[in-house]
């Protein structure tokens, strides 16, 4: 049974058609050349969404929290399962309507909650960067790419194109987007978020319940920097080229060039950095 | 006893001289209108760093994983144990200097053990964001600034004074950096990490080591956006004013209003955005 057969008719959250209020209107003080302005600006919007697990004896106990902006909360939550190796043990996911900063589970208790000392230590060896690499080459074969390869004037548009399915972010320059294009450069799927990494889990998430995992012949582009974790998060959906308009962390880059992931850095018009996976593009 | 002075002399890695490699030299090709470019490039460095426990049997357990920049490793576990509330379950936190991603502590393990299933769990209420602000409001006084109020070219001019200090920055763009500044502007102290929560940590340590805390009269200055974590780091530490590069989320907005707080978002030479504690600064 897939996790989009098992979410409840009566959740009045359907995944995919939950849109939130991505913005906040505030009143702001401006400090200019030209002097102090009153106006009212657009801020992200920020809320605490709180992972509750349903026990067999009626309770319940909470599995995590995390900052994200309100909005495909259940995607959200579906691409987190997914990169903490949790999806197995959920039966049911389900918000109700006036509980909108909550998600409710049903499923394996056990595997559930003992991910829920594992989160706060399993995430590296703590030894070095390297054991993380070597970790992660356990549970996630090489991506696959089979199209062509891909041109220089494509990659570096690939920004742009996303930066037009972000409309609050141009607004509010305080969120970050994540989408997913093919290789001729159309755009599947976008989310935004305050958090990077909640916009990736979305877009995972959203993969997820369409059924289209391993991700292969997609390329993730994000707003963000790109750190270990955002490159954990690709390969574990199975995308073989990451585009970001950030900086990469040499933990990225590292995994990057181990896992067959292509990494390019500082995307934007007319230019970009390749840290990884090079052979993806045409020379 | 203060943590400073618990710091066995053998650790090989005292704090606040623990300067680690903050940017790694790696290989990149770079496509521009020139076309391809094969040149080494800058990237910031990006490593786990396990917190452990030491368990009266001799042994020991993580209590957790973040990745991190290495160097001011134990600032870093300081000013994360005080936001953490944890401060005071510590006696002893060394580091062994052939495990360099690794900082042991001892300590009142159940508080600690136990902090770390909070850990997953507690930093929200779960449902809704001004939960979050009235835990806080429970847990920090109002921050306390005597001087006198603030000229708008000074706060513009932070940004810019940071990022003077910041020269790992410039030369990578993949790190965020914190700065405490005295009401004339002058830079008490700045750090550097991928994670811009980390540099915040390793700024609140500091202060702890050296028994400054509360921060009274103190601005922190940040390269990143302000989200609800940051504006939470600030108030814990006592920090009256606090500037940010970066837009706020509406969850940072609504905190520094409720607990005193002056936030200012996207802060530039000659122009800022006040979104609360606008009376700290001249009219």
């Amino acid at each position: 049974m897939s996790l989009t057969d098992a979410v409840p008719d009566d959740t009045g959250n359907a995944a995919g058609t939950g849109e939130g209020p991505l913005l906040a209107r505030l009143p702001v003080r401006r400090s200019s050349s030209a002097g102090w302005h009153d106006l009212d600006d657009l801020v992200a919007v920020e809320e605490p969404l709180e992972l509750r697990v349903q026990l067999p004896n009626g309770g319940s106990e909470a599995l995590s929290v995390t900052m994200r902006t309100p909005g495909h909360d259940l995607l959200l939550v579906r691409g987190w399962l997914h990169a903490e190796g949790l999806s197995f043990a959920v039966d049911v996911l389900w918000q109700q309507p006036d509980l909108p900063n909550v998600v409710w589970l049903r499923g394996d208790v056990q595997a559930l909650l003992g991910a829920r000392r594992a989160q706060a230590t399993s995430s590296a060896c703590g030894i070095c960067g390297s054991g993380s690499v070597e970790r992660l080459m356990l549970r996630v074969p090489e991506p696959v790419w089979t199209a062509p390869p891909l041109a220089p004037a494509l990659i570096s548009s690939l920004p742009g194109r996303l930066r037009e399915a972000q409309p609050a972010f141009e607004a509010s320059g305080g969120l970050h987007a994540a989408g997913l294009f093919t290789p001729a450069g159309t755009l599947l799927a976008a989310f935004e978020d305050v958090g990077r990494h909640n916009a990736v889990d979305k877009l995972v998430g959203a993969a997820v319940e369409a059924g289209e995992l391993p991700l292969g012949d997609r390329m993730l582009v994000t707003s963000s920097r790109a750190g270990f974790e955002i490159v954990q998060k690709a390969l574990l959906a199975g995308v073989a080229v990451v585009v970001t308009v950030g900086a990469p962390s040499s933990l990225a880059v590292l995994t990057a060039a181990s896992l067959g992931l292509t990494l390019v850095g500082f995307a934007r018009q007319g230019r970009f950095n390749v840290y990884a996976g090079a052979e993806r593009l045409l020379p």
